[in-house]
C-alpha cells in the first residue's frame, strides 16, 4: 500500500445553515450580477463570499426561499457542500465574525443524508405584520405595514380558514411566476393581535411569487368591509378573473422558519 | 374709530411640540447648514421646514435637547413662535402629513405662558440600551449597543447611585463642552433589565455633552469588574485626573421625555 492510499480522500460533506436576516439593505435573497456593473448586495452573495473567505474554497449556496428585496427572515434556510471544513462547533461563529451586522447565521450544521434546501422543504411560515395604530410605526417602519384603517379580526380569520388546504392560487400571485404549477397547500392561516399589531400568519407547503402578500393585501381588504370573506372561495375559484387585493409591501413579510423532513 | 381698529391684531403665539424620531439617519437634532454645501438632514431642519410649509410664515424652532447624529428621542420637546396657525387640534396632524416617516410630532399645543423648551427644562431622562446576548442584535442594531460581556448589575447599580446629587460632571464629558459650569444634578439613576437588553435610565437637570454615554461606558466597565463603583466617586471628585469609561455609540442612546414646571 502506498502512502497515499493510507490518508482518507478529503471528503465533500453538505452542510445546513439557518439564516435570519434584516431585508432592509438588502436587493432579496437570490445572488444579482448584473452583466456590466457591481453585483446587487443580496443575502445569498453576501454570505457565499463570506463562505468563501472562511473556507477558503469556491462554495455555491443554494437557499430554500428567495425572498425578495425588503423581506426580512427569522428562519431561512440554505445549503452547501465543502471539503474538510473548521470544527463544526465554531463554524457558525467564524462565519458570524465575518458577516455584516444585518445577517446573522443561528446555526451550521452537517446536513442530514440527501438534504436538499429546496426540495426538502415540507412546510414554511410566513408572519406578514400590520402596524394597527393611527401613530407611524417610526422605529419598525422597515419592519411592518403601517394600516391604520379598522379592521374586522372575525372577518379576517372567516377569510383566512378559507385558504387552508390545496388549491389553484393562480388568482393570488403575479403573473410572472415561473413555476410549472400553481397548486399549493396551505397548512394554516389565520390572524393573529399582537397589540399594536395585527400579523397575519400563514404556513404552506410553498408560495408563488408574491403570493404571501397578496393574500396579506385580500386579508385586508376583508378586514376593511371592501371584500366579504366568500371573496376567498371566488379568488380560489376562478383565478385572475375575481380580483384580489392589493401586493402590501416587502417590509412587513418575515420568512419565519422552513421545516423539512 | 377706523374699521382696521375693529379687527384684532394678528397674536404671535408659543407652540409647543412633542417630537419622536428615530435618529439613525439624522445628522441630529441641530440645524447644519455649512457654508457652500446642501445642509445636512437634520431633525429640526425637516421639522422646521415643514412648519414653515404647513403655517406659510418664517418659523424658528427651538429644541430643548441638541441630541447628536444617531441619538433616537421618544420625547423631544421644542417651541416655536408663530401667528394664527390651523385650528390647534388639527395642528399635529397636519405636520405629520408632511413630515417624513422617521420622524413624528406626539403633541402640538399652545405654549403656558413663558413657555422656553431651553430654559424652562427641569428634569429629563435618557435611556442607555445595552442589547446584552451573544446573538446579534439584528433588526435593533441601530437602536442598542451591543455588549455581551458578563454583567454585574448590583455592583452597576451601586455605581450608578453614586452619580445621584449635586456633582461637579467634568469627567464625565468630552474636553470641548462649551458650559460655563460643568455643575448639574442628576436625580435619578439605576440599571434595569429588560432582557436580552440592560438598560441604563438616568434623568437629571440637564446633561454635558457625551455625559449619558461616558456614564453609560462607565457603568459598563464596572460591571465587567474592570472598575470599582467607588471610581465613580472619584472621577466626581478629580475630574478629568481620573479615568472614566469609553464613550458608548449614540445608536443607543435614547431621549426618553423633558418635565417642565
Amino acid at each position: 500500500m502506498s502512502e497515499l492510499s493510507e490518508s482518507p480522500a478529503p471528503q465533500l460533506q453538505r452542510f445546513k445553515l439557518t439564516i435570519a436576516y434584516d431585508g432592509t439593505l438588502f436587493h432579496g435573497w437570490q445572488k444579482q450580477e448584473p452583466p456590466g456593473s457591481e453585483p446587487l448586495r443580496t443575502v445569498a452573495g453576501v454570505v457565499e463570499s463570506t463562505l468563501v473567505r472562511v473556507l477558503r474554497q469556491p462554495i455555491r449556496l443554494v437557499g430554500s426561499s428567495r425572498t425578495d428585496a425588503g423581506v426580512h427572515a427569522r428562519g431561512q434556510v440554505a445549503h452547501f457542500d465543502a471539503i474538510n471544513p473548521i470544527p463544526i462547533e465554531r463554524l457558525a461563529k467564524a462565519i458570524n465574525s465575518r458577516l455584516p451586522d444585518d445577517v446573522d447565521v443561528l446555526a451550521a450544521e452537517p446536513a442530514p443524508i440527501g438534504f436538499d434546501a429546496i426540495s426538502g422543504a415540507k412546510n414554511k411560515q410566513y408572519r406578514y405584520r400590520l402596524y394597527h395604530t393611527e401613530r407611524r410605526p417610526l422605529h419598525l417602519r422597515n419592519y411592518v405595514y403601517h394600516c391604520w384603517t379598522p379592521l374586522d379580526l372575525g372577518r379576517m380569520n372567516d377569510a383566512a380558514r378559507r385558504l387552508v388546504g390545496t388549491h389553484d392560487f393562480a388568482g393570488l400571485t403575479t403573473l410572472h411566476h415561473g413555476r410549472q404549477t400553481t397548486v399549493r397547500t396551505v397548512f394554516d392561516c389565520h390572524v393573529e393581535e399582537h397589540p399594536p399589531e395585527v400579523q397575519i400568519v400563514v404556513s404552506g407547503s410553498g408560495f408563488l411569487y408574491n403570493m404571501v402578500r397578496i393574500i396579506a393585501g385580500t386579508l385586508v381588504e376583508v378586514g376593511r368591509g371592501h371584500f366579504a370573506p366568500e371573496t376567498i372561495d371566488a379568488i380560489l375559484e376562478k383565478g385572475r378573473e375575481q380580483p384580489a387585493g392589493p401586493t402590501l409591501p416587502a417590509s412587513g413579510l418575515w420568512l419565519e422558519w422552513i421545516r423539512y423532513e
